[in-house]
Protein backbone atom coordinates (compact mmCIF):
# COMPACT_ATOMS: atom_id res chain seq x y z
CA UNK A 1 0.00 0.00 0.00
CA UNK A 2 1.58 3.06 -1.06
CA UNK A 3 0.37 6.04 1.22
CA UNK A 4 1.45 3.53 4.09
CA UNK A 5 4.94 2.65 2.81
CA UNK A 6 5.54 7.05 2.21
CA UNK A 7 4.39 7.65 5.70
CA UNK A 8 6.97 4.54 6.77
CA UNK A 9 9.88 6.26 5.02
CA UNK A 10 9.01 9.53 6.25
CA UNK A 11 8.38 9.09 9.40
CA UNK A 12 9.35 6.24 10.97
CA UNK A 13 12.45 5.38 12.91
CA UNK A 14 14.87 2.48 12.38
CA UNK A 15 15.99 1.87 16.17
CA UNK A 16 18.04 -1.38 15.44
CA UNK A 17 18.07 -3.92 12.20
CA UNK A 18 15.09 -5.19 14.39
CA UNK A 19 12.96 -1.96 15.32
CA UNK A 20 11.12 0.35 13.45
CA UNK A 21 9.46 2.87 15.33
CA UNK A 22 6.27 4.46 13.68
CA UNK A 23 4.45 5.82 16.76
CA UNK A 24 3.33 9.33 14.93
CA UNK A 25 1.29 7.26 12.83
CA UNK A 26 0.18 3.38 13.79
CA UNK A 27 0.74 2.70 17.57
CA UNK A 28 0.81 5.64 19.89
CA UNK A 29 -0.26 8.97 18.02
CA UNK A 30 -2.63 7.72 15.57
CA UNK A 31 -3.33 9.30 11.92
CA UNK A 32 -7.45 8.46 11.55
CA UNK A 33 -7.49 9.12 7.16
CA UNK A 34 -5.17 6.62 6.71
CA UNK A 35 -6.50 4.05 9.38
CA UNK A 36 -9.38 4.65 7.35
CA UNK A 37 -7.72 3.59 3.90
CA UNK A 38 -6.37 0.64 5.72
CA UNK A 39 -9.54 -0.43 6.51
CA UNK A 40 -10.43 -0.08 2.90
CA UNK A 41 -7.44 -1.83 1.55
CA UNK A 42 -8.17 -4.77 3.90
CA UNK A 43 -12.11 -5.03 3.05
CA UNK A 44 -11.04 -4.78 -0.03
CA UNK A 45 -8.40 -7.78 -0.02
CA UNK A 46 -10.58 -10.04 1.89
CA UNK A 47 -13.88 -8.93 0.18
CA UNK A 48 -14.18 -12.45 -0.70
CA UNK A 49 -13.58 -14.43 1.73
CA UNK A 50 -16.62 -14.74 3.59
CA UNK A 51 -15.31 -12.69 6.78
CA UNK A 52 -18.63 -12.16 9.29
CA UNK A 53 -15.85 -11.24 12.53
CA UNK A 54 -12.86 -9.48 12.89
CA UNK A 55 -10.32 -10.61 15.93
CA UNK A 56 -7.51 -8.42 16.73
CA UNK A 57 -5.63 -7.69 20.17
CA UNK A 58 -5.13 -4.77 22.38
CA UNK A 59 -4.36 -1.58 21.76
CA UNK A 60 -2.95 -1.18 18.64
CA UNK A 61 -4.36 -3.40 16.32
CA UNK A 62 -8.22 -1.97 17.69
CA UNK A 63 -7.99 1.07 15.55
CA UNK A 64 -7.12 -0.72 12.11
CA UNK A 65 -9.50 -3.49 13.01
CA UNK A 66 -12.46 -0.88 13.68
CA UNK A 67 -11.93 0.63 10.51
CA UNK A 68 -11.54 -2.20 8.77
CA UNK A 69 -14.84 -3.90 10.30
CA UNK A 70 -16.46 -0.37 9.49
CA UNK A 71 -15.99 -1.07 5.87
CA UNK A 72 -16.79 -4.47 5.99
CA UNK A 73 -19.97 -4.11 8.72
CA UNK A 74 -19.02 -6.69 10.66
CA UNK A 75 -18.35 -6.32 14.39
CA UNK A 76 -15.02 -6.69 15.49
CA UNK A 77 -13.68 -8.65 18.98
CA UNK A 78 -10.56 -7.58 20.45
CA UNK A 79 -8.48 -9.81 22.98
CA UNK A 80 -7.20 -9.19 26.34
CA UNK A 81 -3.59 -9.26 27.28
CA UNK A 82 -2.84 -9.97 30.93
CA UNK A 83 -0.04 -11.45 32.60
CA UNK A 84 -1.67 -14.23 34.27
CA UNK A 85 -5.41 -15.16 34.75
CA UNK A 86 -7.57 -17.14 37.07
CA UNK A 87 -9.42 -19.75 35.08
CA UNK A 88 -12.91 -19.18 34.22
CA UNK A 89 -14.68 -21.32 32.02
CA UNK A 90 -16.45 -18.32 29.57
CA UNK A 91 -13.67 -17.16 28.13
CA UNK A 92 -10.82 -18.73 25.55
CA UNK A 93 -6.81 -18.18 26.74
CA UNK A 94 -4.08 -19.09 24.85
CA UNK A 95 -0.70 -18.28 25.84
CA UNK A 96 1.32 -15.61 24.12
CA UNK A 97 5.20 -15.11 24.13
CA UNK A 98 6.14 -11.08 23.47
CA UNK A 99 10.31 -11.31 21.97
CA UNK A 100 9.86 -7.36 21.81
CA UNK A 101 8.82 -7.53 25.87
CA UNK A 102 10.60 -11.14 26.29
CA UNK A 103 7.53 -11.70 28.62
CA UNK A 104 4.81 -14.21 28.37
CA UNK A 105 0.76 -13.43 28.09
CA UNK A 106 -2.29 -13.93 28.13
CA UNK A 107 -4.90 -13.40 25.95
CA UNK A 108 -8.38 -14.52 25.84
CA UNK A 109 -11.65 -13.79 24.18
CA UNK A 110 -15.29 -14.32 25.93
CA UNK A 111 -16.56 -17.33 24.09
CA UNK A 112 -19.89 -15.83 23.34
CA UNK A 113 -18.60 -14.03 20.41
CA UNK A 114 -17.23 -16.69 18.63
CA UNK A 115 -18.93 -19.35 17.24
CA UNK A 116 -18.58 -22.45 15.23
CA UNK A 117 -18.71 -21.35 11.18
CA UNK A 118 -17.88 -17.80 12.09
CA UNK A 119 -15.20 -16.74 9.31
CA UNK A 120 -12.89 -14.77 11.43
CA UNK A 121 -10.58 -11.99 9.68
CA UNK A 122 -7.43 -11.58 12.14
CA UNK A 123 -5.87 -7.89 12.29
CA UNK A 124 -3.04 -6.67 13.97
CA UNK A 125 -0.79 -3.95 13.82
CA UNK A 126 2.98 -5.95 13.16
CA UNK A 127 3.97 -9.08 12.20
CA UNK A 128 7.35 -9.97 13.90
CA UNK A 129 7.04 -13.93 14.72
CA UNK A 130 4.13 -14.39 14.39
CA UNK A 131 3.00 -14.90 17.95
CA UNK A 132 -0.13 -12.84 18.23
CA UNK A 133 -1.52 -13.85 14.94
CA UNK A 134 -1.06 -17.82 15.58
CA UNK A 135 -2.64 -16.88 19.52
CA UNK A 136 -5.86 -15.46 17.86
CA UNK A 137 -6.20 -18.30 15.08
CA UNK A 138 -5.51 -20.41 17.98
CA UNK A 139 -8.64 -19.76 20.13
CA UNK A 140 -10.71 -19.48 16.45
CA UNK A 141 -10.17 -22.52 16.03
CA UNK A 142 -11.11 -23.16 19.57
CA UNK A 143 -14.43 -22.06 19.49
CA UNK A 144 -14.62 -24.12 15.85
CA UNK A 145 -14.13 -20.97 13.77
CA UNK A 146 -12.70 -20.62 10.41
CA UNK A 147 -9.31 -18.31 9.90
CA UNK A 148 -10.63 -16.84 6.63
CA UNK A 149 -7.09 -14.44 6.85
CA UNK A 150 -4.62 -12.74 8.61
CA UNK A 151 -4.54 -8.62 7.50
CA UNK A 152 -1.01 -7.02 8.74
CA UNK A 153 -0.03 -3.57 8.61
CA UNK A 154 3.52 -3.97 8.59
CA UNK A 155 5.45 -7.19 8.27
CA UNK A 156 8.96 -7.14 9.13
CA UNK A 157 9.48 -9.97 6.36
CA UNK A 158 13.09 -10.76 7.65
CA UNK A 159 11.73 -12.42 10.67
CA UNK A 160 9.68 -16.01 10.63
CA UNK A 161 6.33 -14.97 11.46
CA UNK A 162 4.96 -14.35 7.87
CA UNK A 163 6.45 -17.81 6.89
CA UNK A 164 5.22 -19.69 9.70
CA UNK A 165 1.68 -18.60 9.24
CA UNK A 166 2.00 -19.24 5.18
CA UNK A 167 3.35 -22.77 6.17
CA UNK A 168 0.23 -23.50 8.30
CA UNK A 169 -1.82 -22.66 5.72
CA UNK A 170 -3.28 -19.34 6.33
CA UNK A 171 -3.83 -16.52 3.89
CA UNK A 172 -1.34 -13.58 5.17
CA UNK A 173 -1.83 -9.92 3.12
CA UNK A 174 0.46 -7.03 5.00
CA UNK A 175 0.08 -3.35 3.61
CA UNK A 176 4.06 -2.79 4.15
CA UNK A 177 6.41 -5.79 4.07
CA UNK A 178 9.75 -4.42 5.48
CA UNK A 179 13.01 -6.77 3.66
CA UNK A 180 15.38 -5.22 6.17
CA UNK A 181 16.10 -2.50 8.55
CA UNK A 182 20.17 -2.60 8.30
CA UNK A 183 22.36 0.45 8.64
CA UNK A 184 19.39 2.41 9.40
CA UNK A 185 17.52 1.88 6.35
CA UNK A 186 13.90 0.59 5.79
CA UNK A 187 13.83 -1.63 2.74
CA UNK A 188 10.75 -2.89 1.62
CA UNK A 189 10.10 -5.99 -0.13
CA UNK A 190 10.68 -5.99 -3.82
CA UNK A 191 7.02 -6.61 -5.31
CA UNK B 1 -27.89 9.89 22.42
CA UNK B 2 -30.77 7.42 21.34
CA UNK B 3 -29.21 4.72 19.59
CA UNK B 4 -26.76 4.32 22.17
CA UNK B 5 -29.26 4.51 24.95
CA UNK B 6 -31.51 1.68 22.88
CA UNK B 7 -28.21 -0.21 22.79
CA UNK B 8 -27.82 -0.33 26.62
CA UNK B 9 -31.05 -1.28 27.36
CA UNK B 10 -31.06 -4.02 24.93
CA UNK B 11 -27.46 -5.38 25.60
CA UNK B 12 -25.98 -3.93 28.57
CA UNK B 13 -26.16 -6.40 31.67
CA UNK B 14 -26.58 -5.00 35.19
CA UNK B 15 -23.75 -6.88 37.70
CA UNK B 16 -24.32 -4.63 40.25
CA UNK B 17 -25.06 -1.34 41.50
CA UNK B 18 -22.30 0.05 40.36
CA UNK B 19 -21.31 -2.26 37.45
CA UNK B 20 -23.09 -2.23 34.29
CA UNK B 21 -21.26 -4.98 31.75
CA UNK B 22 -21.08 -3.57 27.70
CA UNK B 23 -18.91 -6.26 26.24
CA UNK B 24 -21.45 -7.09 23.54
CA UNK B 25 -20.44 -3.79 21.66
CA UNK B 26 -18.32 -1.34 23.60
CA UNK B 27 -14.86 -2.50 25.07
CA UNK B 28 -15.07 -6.26 24.25
CA UNK B 29 -16.53 -6.67 20.87
CA UNK B 30 -17.59 -3.82 19.38
CA UNK B 31 -20.08 -2.04 16.85
CA UNK B 32 -18.24 -0.16 14.23
CA UNK B 33 -21.44 1.40 12.69
CA UNK B 34 -22.56 2.64 16.80
CA UNK B 35 -18.50 3.70 16.77
CA UNK B 36 -19.13 5.60 13.91
CA UNK B 37 -22.22 7.56 15.26
CA UNK B 38 -20.72 8.11 18.33
CA UNK B 39 -17.58 9.97 16.59
CA UNK B 40 -19.81 12.24 14.31
CA UNK B 41 -21.91 12.95 17.71
CA UNK B 42 -18.94 13.89 19.39
CA UNK B 43 -17.47 16.07 16.65
CA UNK B 44 -20.67 17.90 16.33
CA UNK B 45 -21.00 18.70 20.07
CA UNK B 46 -17.30 19.97 20.22
CA UNK B 47 -17.26 21.74 16.39
CA UNK B 48 -17.40 24.81 17.86
CA UNK B 49 -14.02 24.16 20.56
CA UNK B 50 -11.34 24.33 17.73
CA UNK B 51 -10.22 21.20 18.45
CA UNK B 52 -7.05 20.09 16.97
CA UNK B 53 -5.85 16.71 19.01
CA UNK B 54 -7.87 13.62 20.24
CA UNK B 55 -6.25 12.03 23.42
CA UNK B 56 -7.51 8.99 24.86
CA UNK B 57 -6.31 6.11 26.94
CA UNK B 58 -5.76 2.37 26.06
CA UNK B 59 -7.88 0.19 25.26
CA UNK B 60 -11.67 0.76 24.97
CA UNK B 61 -11.07 4.56 24.47
CA UNK B 62 -9.43 3.93 21.42
CA UNK B 63 -12.16 2.93 19.02
CA UNK B 64 -14.90 5.99 20.21
CA UNK B 65 -11.52 8.44 19.80
CA UNK B 66 -10.27 6.97 16.54
CA UNK B 67 -13.80 7.35 15.03
CA UNK B 68 -13.78 11.11 16.72
CA UNK B 69 -10.82 11.58 15.44
CA UNK B 70 -11.83 10.92 11.75
CA UNK B 71 -14.49 12.86 11.64
CA UNK B 72 -12.90 16.46 13.00
CA UNK B 73 -9.35 15.34 10.83
CA UNK B 74 -7.53 15.87 13.29
CA UNK B 75 -4.58 12.95 15.03
CA UNK B 76 -5.54 10.79 18.31
CA UNK B 77 -2.85 10.04 20.84
CA UNK B 78 -3.58 7.19 23.35
CA UNK B 79 -2.16 7.00 26.68
CA UNK B 80 -0.39 3.70 27.80
CA UNK B 81 -1.17 2.17 30.93
CA UNK B 82 1.47 0.16 33.06
CA UNK B 83 1.89 -1.19 36.61
CA UNK B 84 4.95 1.24 36.92
CA UNK B 85 7.93 3.14 35.15
CA UNK B 86 11.19 3.88 35.16
CA UNK B 87 11.83 7.70 34.69
CA UNK B 88 12.46 8.74 31.48
CA UNK B 89 12.30 12.34 30.31
CA UNK B 90 10.84 12.31 27.36
CA UNK B 91 7.31 11.31 28.43
CA UNK B 92 4.55 12.61 30.37
CA UNK B 93 3.49 10.14 33.14
CA UNK B 94 0.39 10.59 35.72
CA UNK B 95 -0.87 8.38 38.31
CA UNK B 96 -4.23 6.95 37.87
CA UNK B 97 -6.19 5.14 40.06
CA UNK B 98 -8.81 2.29 39.01
CA UNK B 99 -11.38 2.09 41.61
CA UNK B 100 -12.69 -1.12 39.56
CA UNK B 101 -9.72 -2.62 39.97
CA UNK B 102 -8.40 -1.44 43.08
CA UNK B 103 -5.18 -0.79 41.74
CA UNK B 104 -2.54 2.21 40.53
CA UNK B 105 -1.38 2.61 37.13
CA UNK B 106 0.54 5.29 35.22
CA UNK B 107 -0.60 6.54 32.54
CA UNK B 108 1.89 8.03 29.84
CA UNK B 109 2.26 10.02 26.46
CA UNK B 110 4.99 11.15 24.58
CA UNK B 111 6.19 14.47 25.04
CA UNK B 112 6.05 15.04 21.02
CA UNK B 113 2.87 14.56 20.57
CA UNK B 114 1.36 17.21 22.69
CA UNK B 115 2.37 20.80 22.30
CA UNK B 116 1.83 24.43 24.27
CA UNK B 117 -1.62 26.07 22.54
CA UNK B 118 -3.06 22.52 21.56
CA UNK B 119 -6.86 22.47 21.89
CA UNK B 120 -7.42 19.11 23.30
CA UNK B 121 -10.38 17.01 23.26
CA UNK B 122 -10.54 14.31 25.61
CA UNK B 123 -12.43 10.78 24.91
CA UNK B 124 -13.35 7.62 27.15
CA UNK B 125 -16.01 5.05 27.04
CA UNK B 126 -16.42 5.13 30.63
CA UNK B 127 -16.69 7.97 33.14
CA UNK B 128 -17.07 7.07 36.74
CA UNK B 129 -14.82 8.76 39.33
CA UNK B 130 -13.03 10.84 37.08
CA UNK B 131 -9.63 9.47 37.62
CA UNK B 132 -8.29 8.69 34.02
CA UNK B 133 -10.13 11.82 32.35
CA UNK B 134 -8.34 14.03 35.65
CA UNK B 135 -5.07 12.04 34.49
CA UNK B 136 -5.18 12.69 30.89
CA UNK B 137 -6.21 16.33 31.87
CA UNK B 138 -3.39 16.94 33.85
CA UNK B 139 -1.27 15.88 31.40
CA UNK B 140 -2.40 17.75 28.70
CA UNK B 141 -2.13 21.10 30.87
CA UNK B 142 1.57 19.67 32.04
CA UNK B 143 2.28 20.15 28.16
CA UNK B 144 0.61 23.64 28.35
CA UNK B 145 -2.36 22.55 26.17
CA UNK B 146 -5.82 23.37 26.82
CA UNK B 147 -8.40 21.06 27.49
CA UNK B 148 -11.07 22.05 24.71
CA UNK B 149 -13.48 19.16 26.49
CA UNK B 150 -14.11 15.89 27.72
CA UNK B 151 -16.43 13.33 25.52
CA UNK B 152 -17.53 10.52 27.39
CA UNK B 153 -19.66 7.11 25.74
CA UNK B 154 -21.07 6.43 29.16
CA UNK B 155 -21.46 8.60 32.50
CA UNK B 156 -22.47 7.03 35.69
CA UNK B 157 -24.07 10.49 36.87
CA UNK B 158 -24.11 8.79 40.40
CA UNK B 159 -20.55 8.15 41.06
CA UNK B 160 -18.91 11.33 41.16
CA UNK B 161 -16.59 12.30 37.91
CA UNK B 162 -18.72 14.67 36.06
CA UNK B 163 -19.30 16.57 38.88
CA UNK B 164 -15.88 16.95 39.98
CA UNK B 165 -15.09 17.57 35.84
CA UNK B 166 -17.28 20.39 35.43
CA UNK B 167 -16.44 21.83 39.01
CA UNK B 168 -13.03 21.60 38.21
CA UNK B 169 -14.31 24.16 35.11
CA UNK B 170 -13.98 21.45 32.15
CA UNK B 171 -16.67 20.72 29.49
CA UNK B 172 -18.37 17.34 29.61
CA UNK B 173 -20.67 15.75 27.17
CA UNK B 174 -21.76 12.65 27.75
CA UNK B 175 -23.41 10.58 25.15
CA UNK B 176 -25.64 8.23 27.70
CA UNK B 177 -25.86 9.34 31.85
CA UNK B 178 -27.19 6.67 33.77
CA UNK B 179 -28.72 7.64 37.46
CA UNK B 180 -28.78 4.60 38.78
CA UNK B 181 -28.56 1.14 38.31
CA UNK B 182 -30.40 0.14 41.40
CA UNK B 183 -32.59 -3.45 41.35
CA UNK B 184 -31.00 -4.61 38.15
CA UNK B 185 -32.07 -1.89 36.37
CA UNK B 186 -30.86 0.95 34.21
CA UNK B 187 -32.24 4.06 34.47
CA UNK B 188 -31.06 7.30 32.57
CA UNK B 189 -30.75 10.87 33.55
CA UNK B 190 -33.59 12.63 32.54
CA UNK B 191 -32.44 15.43 30.54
Amino acid sequence: MELLKQKIMKEGIVLSGQVLKVDSFLNHQMDPQLMMEMGREFARRFANEGVNRILTIESSGIAPAIMTALVMEVPMIFARKQKSLTLRDDIYVQEVFSFTKQEKNEITIAKKFIKPGDRVLIIDDFLAHGEAAFGLARIAEQAGAVVAGIGIVIEKSFQQGADKLSAAGYRVESLARIASLDNNEVRFVEE
